[in-house]
């Protein structure tokens, strides 16, 4: 994880520019951008791939409801495009392209403005990360995303059903859709998250080691970097819930405090996992030293019990005229056993003092 | 305990869905659904156990006062039935099913639905936790638990009592009284720690060991989990004392105000017990290395008599052809003597300095 | 020091009665209750000793004020009488008889219901606690104690003192007075607290044991303590104060005002205390840790001189037939000599290096 | 520094009288109370010390400007007579003899009440505080000190000359002036301690040693005091601001904005000093630990390299009858040489390693 | 770093003068000071710099909108005099020369005065700043800076570009790009820092030294001052978007909308590093002591397999006259071959226990 440059992208390319200049600040794209249109009333549905952005700009006063979904916004022109002909805020279209912004609703009466962070659903245990922008109109959604792939197939399919609830239902009802399959994502990937602390805990158990500490900060990293994701998407929420704006209407609102409960969830496993891999990281560091301790324990005691030993066979090895020991016939025989004896009752005393 | 899967369900299953479809969150049960509906107000008392939810229906435009208990969630066809006929809201029946809510209060003007954690009274020392969902109407209650068994018997005793006060009282002192209920069953469950805890802090005094710290951390976790159950608890109960909805009478309120105390108690114990284990942990770990720093120093104190011992010894082993003292009839003697004496003074020394 | 009973009483006993249910929640006690009863006026002044609660009745309706205070809440029965008698609301009465309330004020209209906690000024340096109620009514005071022994002395003093503000004053001034001598009796504790700490801190300087972190963990512990019933207190103060009710005049304010005060000292010094309980825990740890290394290098140090003039003397102890300064006059002189060389420029070397 | 006497004064003293009893709680001093008057307004200005408290009554409701300044509050009967005369509240009486007292303002309508907390400005690098009450009236200002000398002779100097700002306006800026000298003494007291701090730093750097210990513990602890004292002055000054009575003009309310700021920048630097302790500590343990194991690791190898060494001469200095070796004619100096490079790869291994 | 002094400049120099009083506090600075100013309004733009403050005067009540910046405050007759033109109250006049301001934002109702901290990009890896003061009028902006040498170089060319944006708003949208300047110099400098962490990070992996824990330390405070920069920062755009004032335009105020975004994003990186900054610190810690355990172990490893063959050796060095092994043809072998096998033995264990 290039961590610093998830913070935030290279803000100093956009330094200098007056504002509401459009530069993308970003990793940098080179597919093609693909523009999806998904028009659909109660009885009417209709999804169909655009070639130039101009196509759509004849779904913007239709009756039916429009998703215009937009994978790549590495196409400046583009996003002006669009923007001109939606009516965009030059700082809105500039958001759109600056991917390090924080999630934020911004109310410009005419249509809101979300920012929102998609978790991609990947198969390394790491999470990747995107943002998705959301315009939400009278009778329109813009979605903006960095790369193709999403977490909005479901509602896709939910769309293509004939009398589901969604069909039914407005733009706004569309747009918390959306947002609902982004919230949605963060579970997936904190289940994920969980495993992995599990995973941890029985390496504690086992075999701890730095691989271990090195896991454990990663994973309070990426909970940093989670809840810097969560917390602010949950003021999004809880804003879009108290606006009293046309655009958002009464029975969309329950569903709204629905996500909002989830988000809550969200947080409260995240602080719940920040909070256990502090335990964690307590357990791993005490343990280390606990095994760092028995074996220098261990060793001191080897070295202690053959200390006096070595001494009293320093002593008979000295070369005096006169030791009468070491005319005895058994002497040495004697200072073997003699020597066994101290080293066991000193392997005895440890015993008992329980240090081995 | 499977930590990360009690911190939520298995969330993945139902990713994707439409909102409001019924799906069973939670541990998988294949035990019976249990029906029981008891009808009451101040002259009548009649508890029954329904085979079918069909025969609930009957109960909705009664005069009396009617408690429908079910223990079991995982039948959702039943919930179906019983959210259309009572006019519950998708969403809540939705909740209902998934057993990973945070306890939480919604007005749904007709109705409130109450999301609240129970802690089963077990015979082991780890706690168990259910969810309780409580629709409050204007003259019934009904409770989902997920399996059988719970804390609600002596409300039930209390409602058979003919002219207990909950008999003359409504549906809303029936929900007070099973919140009441469950708080209580967080006292006992704390009352159980504290003698944990109690139990913990003999073992450091005794014999401080690994399990003495994998059971602080399992306290320590346990109250982050509790605290998580416990904090939204009270603003719910806070939210139903503020509430000025018909279905909540002011008689009831003074005793919401009651749990709400018991609540906030529970919470200042389970501040109070996180802090004690910080300080239990302080002392665990310091005892800890003082004990093997006792070890070592002892050790090393050992060695360090021995080491200039043996080299004394070290000299009088040379070989040198001209060494003076080796010819004195009582050399030997003299310098076990020196030896022993140097010993002692160094052991009186370390004595002295407090390090033996 | 009981910790855990201390945090909530037995709870346990009273889980599942009705609300309202007078059960006495706390250490049981056998002792008689003793029922004082003083009725004053500016003019006049009575103080009796009362044998049956019943005779408290009378004092209900006269124009003097009357200060009733009961030792001993075991009595459930008379609790019940006295409640009975003066409008109290079971709830209340329930709360008399639990030990383990937080500190609260509740506002019944006809009176007020205070909770606090006293601290008794005891001879051993920890500190001892007791629950006392107080009801304010119009025209009278009723104090709850769990024993006899209180902090209230100068108030009966002041009282039977003809021309004192006191008598002056209405039931509302009593009642303050009796808040005062609660939080007078808090400076008590925290200054014996005080002087612990600097005992302790004196301790630090000249000879740190575990007995000192002991101290150190109890002291933390008794502030913990402390701060659950000082910061509660806090708030019934300031809502008292807040309060329009005729109950309480504002001439009294202006003294509820300065006891406010007074709880706000005792916050920030038992605030101030935690810090320099953590300052000296770090002290202790750091000083501990740094005397064992002290005695550590001391002894490695010695180990490692004697070392190589082992090594030496193991040299010239080798058997080999040709070993030309065995054969040296004075090669046994000299090696000496040179070992004690060897050892001298080591200790200059460890003495520059400053580890010695 | 006595710490905990500085926390509260002898409360204990005071413990039962009725409140608004004038008892002087501080430090006892003997020196004879200083009365101190100055009058002035635009065109007039008048110094007199004063030789009895009767004689300031007479400026009580003159049309000129009053400033009293008591230096020592020892004497209770004076300011028991001060305070009748200008309508003092009692308990405001017991205030400024309360040396304990926090920092805090009192609107009683015809005059203010402030308790400060000025920072003497000493030789010592400890700094010594005391206790400033402010009588702020419609035309007065009275001061009241524990002794002699203080931050004041700049507003002395100011008010002593003719056309500076301070004798056109009224009262209320005289007490401005007051606050914002005491304020600037904390300033100077903020530097000293950064210079302290900027040679703990480099003693850091140079020897770390216990006494560098004691030093951060003992800012640390300064620190904890200085931000009691600030924190409450910051809303004192606040409160001040907000006050719309006619005792405080809008025209010195921009000043006492300026204190404000500054008093938020002494809580900045206040709260940057304890951060940076924090990090001079962790450096501190940090480099200690280091030096200790540098000093450990050195002496180890030492011990390391000799023990093989000192295996091999032990080898030679065996008995046995057989030992070719010993026979041939330089195997004393084949031996010696092999230990002299057994040692030397040792001692190479070592280095390549980055342990010595 | 002289980190005090820049915490707040020399204040004691500034002590006891009348508040209003002009002096500069701040590093003295000999330059000249440099006064440019620029003229603009849609059609026009004319950029000129004045040898004397007197000139600016004439730009007071012109149509156009002027740009007034000052490098260099130390010339104090200049500030005085601009100050009386333009209206200044005198206590602003102070704040302009002392540069240890926090940020803040005063309503003077004609003008605003807004303090700023600006970050210079520069070579070194630390940062450098500079305090900038704004005074919003109603068709100018006044800048004063501490030295030459800015971040506005982009304004400047905006400005001198025609039909761009900033020249058809007015002196609101001026100051608008001067702050949105100063956050952009912030994320520059972030970037800097988020690289310098990624180094850090990677001396952590190959060789953690003290230098890492100072450069760490470092980094921890320079995110002190930073954060200390930006909060405040982010209250005065707060304020100034929340001022009704006929100052700031609605339609600027988007784009202050837009900053206090930035400002956010700025805060959470800054919190951010702060958390990573203690996780690196935490791996540092762990990793130091990890390499310092494993070389001790290895030592005393090496120590405890040597122990028990001198040991050996010793025994056969004794002189018993009766030692029958001593006499064995290849007991020496034998001997060798056993201490072979017993080094072994052990090596082979404590590879097994993983100890090496």
């Amino acid at each position: 994880m290039k961590t610093t440059s998830k913070i935030f992208g290279k803000r100093s390319e956009k330094v200098g520019l007056p504002p509401g200049t459009l530069i993308h600040v970003g990793e940098k794209k080179t597919e093609e951008v693909k523009i999806t249109v998904i028009e659909y009333n109660e009885e009417h549905f209709d999804q169909r791939q655009l070639s130039a952005i101009e196509e759509c700009f004849s779904y913007k006063n239709t009756k039916t409801i429009t998703w215009i979904n937009i994978d790549g916004i590495h196409n400046v022109e583009n996003i002006q495009k669009l923007g001109d002909c939606f009516g965009l805020h030059p700082l809105v279209m500039e958001d759109i392209l600056h991917t390090d912004q924080r999630p934020k609703m911004e109310d410009h009466d005419d249509y809101f403005y979300i920012v929102l962070k998609m978790l991609l659903n990947q198969k390394t245990p790491e999470f990747m990360t995107e943002q998705v922008s959301l315009i939400l109109g009278p009778n329109f959604v813009i979605s903006f995303q960095e790369t193709e792939g999403d977490v909005f197939n479901h509602v896709r399919t939910r769309l293509a059903t004939a009398k589901s609830r969604i069909r039914k239902m407005g733009a706004d009802f569309l747009a918390y859709s959306l947002i609902d399959a982004i919230v949605d994502s963060y579970f997936i990937v904190l289940e994920k998250t969980g495993e992995r602390l599990e995973d941890i805990e029985e390496d504690l158990m086992t075999e701890p080691s730095q691989k271990t500490l090195r896991a454990i900060h990663q994973m309070k990293r990426e909970m940093i970097y989670l809840r810097k994701s969560v917390w602010p998407l949950r003021e999004v929420i809880s804003a879009l819930n108290r606006e009293d704006s046309p655009l958002i209407k009464d029975s969309t609102k329950i569903y709204l405090r629905d996500v909002y409960d989830h988000t809550i969830q969200v947080i409260d496993a995240i602080e719940t996992f920040r909070d256990m891999l502090s335990g964690i990281l307590d357990i791993y560091l005490s343990s280390l030293s606990n095994r760092m301790n028995e074996i220098m324990k261990f060793l001191t005691i080897i070295g202690t019990i053959f200390i006096p030993l070595t001494f009293v066979a320093g002593v008979y090895g000295m070369n005096f005229h006169f030791m009468p020991e070491l005319r005895w016939h058994y002497g040495y025989f004697a200072v073997l056993a003699f020597m066994a004896l101290v080293g066991i009752i000193m392997l005895i005393y440890f015993k008992w003092k329980k240090w081995l």
